[in-house]
């Protein structure tokens, strides 16, 4: 999707939220807005959102000097996540309908979204879970499980550190010869990478594909060319959280994603409510697809 | 007082806000967000916050051609701020302490804030009058009377149009011989101009005294020499509203500020809560003061 005017300010805002986060330094707070109001004043409004994301993303990374200002943060809320994942192995065991408790559980885990503050409470954590258990959920999980069932290779994009614990769930419980777990090249905000999918008990058992961005989200663009052969020809593309719809929602080649529509331009474009759980295959806007 | 980091995404979303409620043509909007994004990227940060409020509505009143964006709203609430106030004067004249009760339907005034909604229901005046009247009051009541009774000469700043009917109560229960209500020369915003003065029915019983400026607030560089002289000649100088205080707050003599804080730099550079209703007058920074 394209980059909306209510992005602008909240660019502004989340860039000032993230400088103050990685660094006390209100000189480096004063020099990195600077650069992003300008940057945003002469903003290509067809990019989508996380274009900028990559841009602030980088100024905060030079202005700083450090390369993962939120290592440390996605390394607790990974062990957060670890410490939840046997509970919730159980809840998907005892479910009725295993595919959607681990949809669901996945989306609980974007909608906590460890990284955006760097505490948070049990007692949040677990009442997230439980609305994620009960809400109603846009979109039907059964095309998903027919999509998984025909699939010979799957690509599941993972979103964030901590959250991707919650992906580990899901991806288990898909239980496909052949699937890999796509995460980000370099650091970005709380974005996971090969370290974290690491972390979170993925490797061995997944195979891990660096995607060569350090943009959030997944900007075909940026990521490299073997990571692009890769999402081309898996039969099936699973891509997390906001980032990956505002990337990938005119993907050239089908796309299912799962998320929390966290603000009124995102639930705008996918024809819901703030707040809705999400499960919505992208209408391909490609030929047919050949496969590999 | 100067302008701070977080004034600048809350600059953005304002201008994106104005540019809607005044135009429907998104290029509009796109032109003069882009603009002061990239204002804002080079701002003077020792400037007080409203100078940038000036540049935006000068930019919007310029994109749209239109001099008075609000003059409708602004007599829309005029209106609807006359229509209670019979019943505020009651009020005031049934109260043990007029000049509090005064003071407090001034501050209702400026929470309710007319111009910022098209619309707003009677349900949420009254409610916003009521909360006015019990809500703690930050600051003496008793400092601003006794200053009253000392002074010869009273300069009254007013601030929204619809707010400046309930200052007109207060002013009135001043009863000051010699009062004069400092208005906006040029349309910005729901500002109050003589226009609005006249329609709140102060015209005639007090003079009115343009600034001749068309920043929100009263930024004294860009009043005139003849105001900036009533203004340092004045024995009380009392300002309502936000913007004053923003643009008064070191101002070369002291000036007693009446308002309700309603964001966390306000409120933190006051020293109050966000919410909280403040009466308060200024450490004057200049010399001793001469008498006209």
């Amino acid at each position: 999707m394209r980059t909306y005017l209510d992005c602008l300010p909240c660019f502004v805002r989340q860039t000032l939220e993230a400088a103050r986060f990685v660094t006390d330094d209100e000189a480096v707070h004063a020099d990195v807005l600077r650069q992003v109001l300008r940057a945003a004043s002469e903003m290509d409004m067809s990019m989508a959102p996380p274009a900028m994301g990559q841009h602030i993303h980088r100024l905060i990374r030079k202005a700083t000097g450090n390369a993962d200002p939120y290592r440390e943060v996605k390394g607790q809320f990974n062990r957060l996540a670890l410490d939840l994942y046997p509970d919730l192995v159980r809840r998907v065991e005892a479910a009725d309908d295993r595919l959607e408790t681990a949809v669901r559980l996945a989306i609980a885990g974007n909608i906590i979204d460890f990284g955006v503050s760097a505490t948070i409470s049990d007692e949040a954590v677990g009442k997230t879970i439980d609305r994620a258990l009960r809400d109603p959920l846009v979109g039907r999980v059964d095309d998903l499980r027919q999509a998984a069932a025909d699939a010979d290779t799957i690509l599941y994009l993972a979103d964030n550190a901590g959250e991707i614990v919650f992906d580990r769930i899901l991806i288990e419980t898909l239980d496909a010869e052949n699937l890999a777990v796509g995460v980000k090249s370099v650091p970005v905000i709380n974005d996971a990478t090969a370290e974290d999918a690491e972390a979170a008990g993925l490797r061995g058992r997944w195979e891990i594909v660096e995607n060569g961005s350090d943009a959030p989200g997944t900007l075909l663009e940026t990521c490299s060319e073997a990571f692009r052969e890769r999402f081309m020809a898996a039969d099936l593309v699973i891509a997390k959280g906001q980032g990956n719809y505002e990337t990938l929602s005119k993907a050239p080649r089908p796309v299912w994603f799962i998320l929390m529509a966290k603000c009124p331009v995102i639930a705008g474009h996918l024809g819901c409510e703030v707040g809705n759980l999400v499960i919505r295959e992208s209408a391909s806007t490609s030929e047919p697809r050949t496969h590999a």
